[in-house]
């Protein structure tokens, strides 16, 4: 069993707003980009945006900037974002409601195949645009061809026996919302997403700030 | 004008995380807590916890462990979560929702004091027990004493316009949902929440785990 370090977890983060950035460019008919103005646009400095576009391996292209098109292939390719990648959707309730409504997830390419709930209101309808299946189907439609990853977005409560049966299933890969640490075997991976880490970043941000009282200050991450 | 770097981020991020499990053990009645029981709950190295909380500025005591009420003063105290914070909710669909349901945030000391939206279906609603005002509103009852900070879940399209107010009233700290680069004045911070983000780490972390088939991997950050 070997145990991997991902590195660089700030700028894997910041990866799908460059994308985001340059799929509008890509739509507005632009072609080249500098560092400069993704610096801009990310409101860090132009040295951090050109190491974590280093990561991606794309040579760079100092005069011109980089090619929109090929940066966003390298950035997809560095993501493992290339392919689609499927997913099932736990839980219809706010947060999921509001991850199905997130536009920029079918251009990143993750389809949310299928949405699961428990709730008997919301079995059977459509949440934007798509059908809640009861939870108790859950097996019985994912197993023949299960998705790539699970989104979990059921309450704290529910967590651990839905990522049991999301495993026994054969998934792999969990996107956790829950607030909950999940028990799973080896080989499973756990992404756990936790809303306030970005409060903290903010207030972090705030203590720094208010350190120089009387000057204005930029804090980056 | 100064322009600063916030290191650590990762450990930063994590620190909620730390504290969940803290507050927890408390209501059960632990008064110490080892680095190895925390690497367990976080899915890390003991000496990553050991790093992380060495930020805190606490003193360890490695044969009793960590004593769990210092641990949460010492993590509220790097985080500027000692003091109650108080913010406002900006827009009130189903990520303004899911974020007034998510507990934790009063336990950190987060008061959201006040809703907006421009739903005419929701103004003057109550969702999870809090009335939502109307946003032409917005001016009138903040002026007078605005909050720390503003939480902005509103549309990509409208997030500028909201945020342009939100300054005019005083507030400094915008905590953005919303998919878009934010221009404010200099001294005015926002933290930009990237949903995709935790999907990117997903997805490395997919990849680097497959480098290696056969074999069953754990991964970090």
């Amino acid at each position: 069993m070997s145990r991997i370090k991902v590195q660089n977890s700030p700028a894997i983060r910041r990866m799908p707003t460059y994308l985001h950035k340059l799929l509008k460019m890509r739509l507005e008919g632009k072609l080249h980009v500098s560092s400069t103005e993704l610096a801009e646009y990310m409101n860090i400095e132009p040295i951090v945006v050109r190491k974590d576009i280093a990561l991606t391996g794309i040579s760079g292209q100092r005069r011109v900037g980089y090619d929109v098109n090929e940066l966003i292939r390298y950035i997809k390719n560095y993501l493992s974002w290339q392919k689609n990648i499927t997913a099932t959707l736990i839980g219809a309730g706010s947060l999921g409601t509001a991850l199905l409504g997130y536009d920029d997830f079918s251009h990143y390419g993750l389809n949310i195949e299928s949405v699961f709930d428990s709730d008997e209101n919301k079995i059977g309808r459509e949440i934007r645009g798509r059908e809640v299946y009861d939870i108790t189907t859950l097996e019985n439609r994912l197993k023949t061809a299960p998705p790539d990853i699970a989104i979990v977005c059921v309450s704290n409560g529910a967590a651990q026996s839905v990522v049991n049966r999301l495993v026994s299933v054969g998934i792999r890969y969990i996107w956790n919302f829950a607030n909950v640490s999940l028990r799973v075997p080896k080989g499973v991976i756990v992404q756990r997403e936790v809303i306030a880490g970005g409060l903290a970043m903010l207030t972090v941000k705030m203590k720094l700030s208010s350190m120089k009282p009387g000057d204005t200050v930029e804090v980056e991450e």
